[in-house]
């Protein structure tokens, strides 16, 4: 969607509308660390986050990479910045031909710092030399599909210290073909207000998007206006500098200024929406948006649209339909249906549920490195121990486990004890969800989808059981009218009840549309799924050495063990599927698996030679 | 489906099936009486019905039209029989063509009698001699298309009185493709069951159909025996022929005849399915089916898989997303829709809304002639009059309306009241149904669908109302966020408060299956169905003389009132659709139209000359 639109919305409904921007991290445990914060500040509600334009080889690619990873996989509208700097018109293309197929609707054109080595501003071979002409030029080529920004300058440019003139710049490049405006930090209200009264005053009428820059240290604070020749309030330093060495009393001061400029920006009646400079940390930015009172609550909670996050990828925009299997591994689903043609919409059809990608594409395969595994999960020796690790994880002590990327939501509270009951016995549970017989959309826990609607969802279970017990447990569910299940093993034998098609397992009633029911649980991509589920299997137990008991008995489990699925159909009703583990019993417990682990045991040892080998 | 299918069902379920037979009648109110004969046979839940095969021209054109009519309108599986006689090989591509555009998918391939003209059978020139060659024939043109059945001739054919003789050709008929026997009548169980044993001692497998011929009169009983020359059991003459002048004692003894017959039949264990030869008539049949415990019933209902009959015609049998407005207009909205290249499936599309057919095709216009419908609705002189036929429908005293084809169901029990006070009022109301919010699809009223699921509904309610109050009802709708609305008049100006897209009104929830939603909601086929509703109120005006006082009513009700649907997106509730009324008031309900009505004022006097002319 375009930010135009978004900020047309945000200035009708008097809901002010926030913004992110990040830039391109310089390691690749920093991308990754990224990555995580833009999911989790996704819950902020930003309208759109903006990613920077990374100058030069692989730091534009890495942009090009971040922007569609955000649409896509985060589900978030996207800036993609663009600069003149250093750009030949082949670099131009290139960039915005992978917007496009990132999904990507939005730029930011700008004209960018001189190159380092350079003193003066020039156009790079056959480039830009302003950005005015880089506006035009997308205009050009690309016709309406991307909204395209510009920057502002209420206090000048580095090398332009001519406000007026600048503003007539502005106007220019309003007038090439931008609809609207985001300006450099400033600290200023009163100078801000009054130069958005002369951009209005020159005929420059685009939204305008305030930069905002938490303080973060009083160092950065002094560092960044300087070197953007800002002015500061003089209360603001005499608040700051007497606390300058304590880093949290600067924090907590900057924050309460930082929130009262934009208090004041937005009872000004000009402004609607607020651009955070995040320098990637979410923090300082959450201090304000807490302090502003623009966090969601459970009082007004987020607006999720599905019950999963949408993807924002090109194509995907009016996909509404998924199987389940992959609700804790979101990022592995982009990936592995990245390559289809349309995405499902309205219903699941057979005809794409085939085209599963790879197990090895990247973010299919088991997250972060073996020791960070280790650390995390444990060395576990036993099956009690295994299923310690899932508890941890139902009780919130563990942010992920090798089949859930993310932390257990809110949601699994009704089935938590449930849950944990199971895992206790020594069963794997790897995903479920409760029945819901009708709430409101707006339900805090349970809700998605538009205002005045009602939700549903039939249970469901899905986990790890040992082979002497599939059976027993089929037979039991077999008995239940209601329940349906598939069962597989490592190899691919599959059982199921009846293999009706798609059974959807969420849906919602709203105003004036056709029944939405964005989960299904189905036979080709839990096939699918299943190849996945085992790989994170033995990609956990390859964490270990060897020859060490937990690798041996998490192969063991994965080699040998069944993953069944199963739903019940009355969505009423949720604990019958629980009821039927009762008096199931794995065996060995507490049994230690034998190994030898040179991490715990040190180097192996030759084995002695023994006596009958001599003889 | 083929019928050999369905006969594979009824033999491994235990539960008997039944079938109809049907002749092509000779005229055309024939036609339509047997139509609307049909259509309510279809509620005694028939597994099948049977067209026989009228000879030459204009006739066997009926069969094709009957066929596809039952198929398509109806949604009866109908097997079309084919005879040789007089058909040369033309006709037979032809009238096979015709039985697959349908959407027919079974033949009973007859060698037929001989023509009335000559003595022997004779093949027509280029045709076929023996049924066998028929049913190879189509079997090698189609493939597997078509199932084919072919005669069995327990006591001889009329030409043929050598039965032994019969089993072979029977057995080569079978094995030239055909997949199941339907015999000529009889009444002698025992030696049919030997029969049977002789047929399938000789290697005739295929699943046997008995014909079953009810008991009318006692000539008609007669004369049908003589004819096809069987042997009727010395009992059964000896309780008929003592009675045979009292009609009624003769229907009543021949139906407990009968059904010992057919109870013999189906406890021997060979049968499962019983041919009914209707001759047109329903009664004699459903008293065998009463007294045999084989008619529907509120404890054991036909199963209906969509709220509406399914249409069985050629690509229609996925179809499962209609509009509500054609709701009490089936074989219209058939037709509107004939020519469609697909069939909404799991949603409505925009795609194929706008192709709806034209007004004039057959079955679309006000039914019956001016005659039948001046009787029948009688000559309204005031709103009040009119409003009254509404109520003698609502209250089951008239079995069609100008808007409904059909009688009112027991589905609009709990909102008749309120329909009813409505109208008493001066409303018109049209089409509604209750909310309803989750019931079991096993639901006598409500129910649809496989068995263990749920159905729900949103209350709806569509009427014409006076111009003057439209203001106030559509101010009255918008304070209540949960109601949307379609208003329309005439000559098509429609106000609606949103259109964001089709709503669904009836959708069911089912094990193993994705949401079903057989019925929407939606502006490009309201305004179809309003040109249509239109059209039916012109049409009723005009079987009115032109200066009588009930074509001037009905006229300008159709003139200048506006045609109105209110859904309540909230399915708990119904009521609300009926409070928005409260207070409403439509003027002059009692005042009678001046006019003249020839059929009751006698014909109209030229005017007395005027004085005033003169002078």
């Amino acid at each position: 969607m375009h930010v135009g639109l978004k900020l047309q919305d945000q200035a009708t409904s008097g809901q002010p509308g926030i913004s992110f921007e990040y830039f391109p991290p310089k390691t690749a445990q920093g991308v990754q660390n990224l990555y995580d914060r833009m999911d989790r500040m996704h819950d902020l509600g930003p309208a759109f986050v903006d990613v920077t334009w990374g100058a030069g080889g692989s730091r534009s690619q890495l942009t090009c990479e971040m922007v569609r990873i955000a649409q896509t996989v985060f589900g978030l509208e996207t800036v993609m910045h663009l600069t003149c700097t250093d750009m030949p018109r082949e670099s131009v293309d290139e960039a915005l031909e992978a917007a496009y197929n990132a999904g990507c609707t939005n730029i930011l054109a700008l004209r960018g710092d001189p190159p380092r080595e350079k003193e003066t501003w020039e156009a790079a071979e056959g480039g830009f030399r302003y950005a005015k002409d880089l506006v035009k030029y997308i205009r050009d080529k690309y016709g309406n599909h991307f909204d395209i920004g510009v920057g502002g300058y209420p206090e000048g440019a580095d090398d332009n210290s001519d406000v007026d003139q600048l503003i007539d710049h502005l106007k220019e490049k309003v007038d090439a073909g931008s609809s609207f405006i985001v300006t450099q930090m400033f600290y200023d209200a009163d100078n801000f207000l009054n130069w958005v009264q002369k951009c209005r005053a020159k005929g420059v009428n685009a939204p305008i998007i305030p930069g905002i820059m938490p303080i973060s240290t009083y160092d950065s604070f002094i560092r960044r206006s300087k070197w953007t020749k800002i002015h500061i309030p003089p209360d603001w330093l005499e608040k700051l500098e007497p606390i300058k060495n304590d880093d949290a009393k600067v924090r907590e001061i900057g924050t309460k200024l930082v929130s009262e400029l934009c208090r004041k920006l937005l009872e000004s009646g000009h402004i609607h929406h607020l651009h955070f400079y995040t320098m990637n940390l979410a923090q300082a930015s959450r201090m304000i948006l807490e302090e502003l009172n623009l966090c969601p609550s459970t009082e007004a909670p987020l607006q999720k649209p599905l019950p999963w996050r949408k993807s924002l990828g090109l194509r995907r925009r009016s996909e509404d339909v998924r199987p389940i299997f992959w609700r804790n591994r979101h990022a592995s689903y982009i990936t592995r249906t990245a390559d289809w043609d349309e995405y499902p919409n309205g219903r699941w059809t057979d005809a794409r549920s085939p085209a599963f990608g790879e197990l090895n594409a990247y973010g299919v395969r088991l997250k972060g490195t073996n020791e960070q595994n280790i650390k995390l999960f444990g060395r576990p020796k036993s099956i009690k121990e295994l299923s310690d690790i899932f508890i941890r994880y139902l009780n919130g002590k563990l942010d992920r486990l090798p089949w859930s990327d993310s932390p257990i939501t809110s949601e699994a509270d009704s089935i938590k004890q449930d849950l944990i009951d199971l895992n206790q016995r020594g069963f794997i549970t790897v995903n479920s969800q409760p029945a819901v017989n009708g709430v409101k959309s707006s339900h805090p826990i349970h809700g998605w989808g538009p205002r005045n609607g009602y939700v549903y969802q039939k249970a469901y279970l899905e986990l790890f059981i040992p082979p002497y017990l599939v059976e027993e447990l089929l037979a039991r569910i077999e008995k239940n009218n209601d329940l349906t299940y598939y069962c597989v093993n490592k190899s691919g034998e599959l059982r199921t009840r009846t293999d009706e098609g798609p059974n959807a397992v969420t849906w919602g009633i709203f105003a004036s549309k056709e029944i939405i029911q964005p989960t299904i649980v189905e036979s080709v991509s839990f096939m699918a799924w299943k190849d996945e589920a085992y790989q994170l299997g033995d990609d956990w137990a390859k964490c270990h050495p060897a020859e060490s008991p937990s690798r041996k008995l998490i192969k063991q489990v994965v080699d040998e063990w069944y993953l069944v699925n199963i739903v019940n159909n009355d969505f009423h009703k949720t604990h019958d599927l629980f009821q039927l583990f009762d008096g199931l019993v794995i065996k060995d417990l507490d049994t230690e698996i034998p190994g030898i682990d040179p991490l715990v045991d040190g180097p192996t040892q030759p084995a002695p030679a023994s006596k009958t080998a001599k003889s």
